[in-house]
């Protein structure tokens, strides 16, 4: 996944956040900072979300543990429901929990669009 | 105010709050993005702030009405307590509901430093 793909997902997912009466932030320095760092944190009065963003025009999607562990440890300490939010190419955003992910030997993370679309929610399941 | 004073203070701030065990995101584009916008979010397991920061070597800090505005806006979407935080020279950080500041006649707002000293919450008073 080229970065600037990454970016761009983050920043559509950043305004369907908005649009769906959602308080929606950027970090646009994610990786950067020596604490840990979601993509996006986003809010309303019932509901708090850190989340990872990743897109794709394959039909599987790898997650390193260490990007997992990172969303995990922000999620503890702010408050907030981790999510993985996946875009497969024209097939749209799907969101998980890191525990429904398959995990691979090596302990890395991995998502298929087939399970995605078995039993990712979609965006609208998001909004409460 | 110099526009690097208030980076430093407000990336001061950031660490101070991780430091205290939240988690915190600093939003380095404020006043850039066509959505409401904080200088700060952040949160732990029991509270959410969305913090506006500002510094100065005066005895007085004035903050436009747009900028109370903004930091009302995000914090009523996202969900969170909205503070001004105001680092007087030599006299450390103070917090304030916007409701708590002076109005001058132009409907914008100001704090004096005499009373912050008064009234002001100190950094400890938002741990909880």
């Amino acid at each position: 996944m080229g970065k600037n793909k990454g970016t761009r997902g983050e920043r559509e997912l950043f305004h369907m956040f908005w649009g769906a009466g959602f308080a929606a932030v950027r970090l646009p320095g994610s990786g950067l900072s020596k604490y840990p760092n979601p993509d996006l944190v986003v809010g309303n009065k019932q509901k708090k979300y850190a989340i990872e963003c990743k897109c794709t025009g394959d039909s599987k999607e790898y997650i390193s543990k260490e990007g997992i562990i990172q969303l995990l440890t922000f999620s503890e300490l702010f408050g907030a429901d981790p999510f993985l939010a996946v875009r497969f190419d024209n097939h749209g955003w799907f969101f998980f929990h890191p525990n429904e992910l398959e995990r691979s030997k090596n302990g890395n993370y991995n998502i298929s669009l087939e399970d995605a679309q078995k039993r990712g929610r979609k965006f609208d399941d998001l909004k409460v």
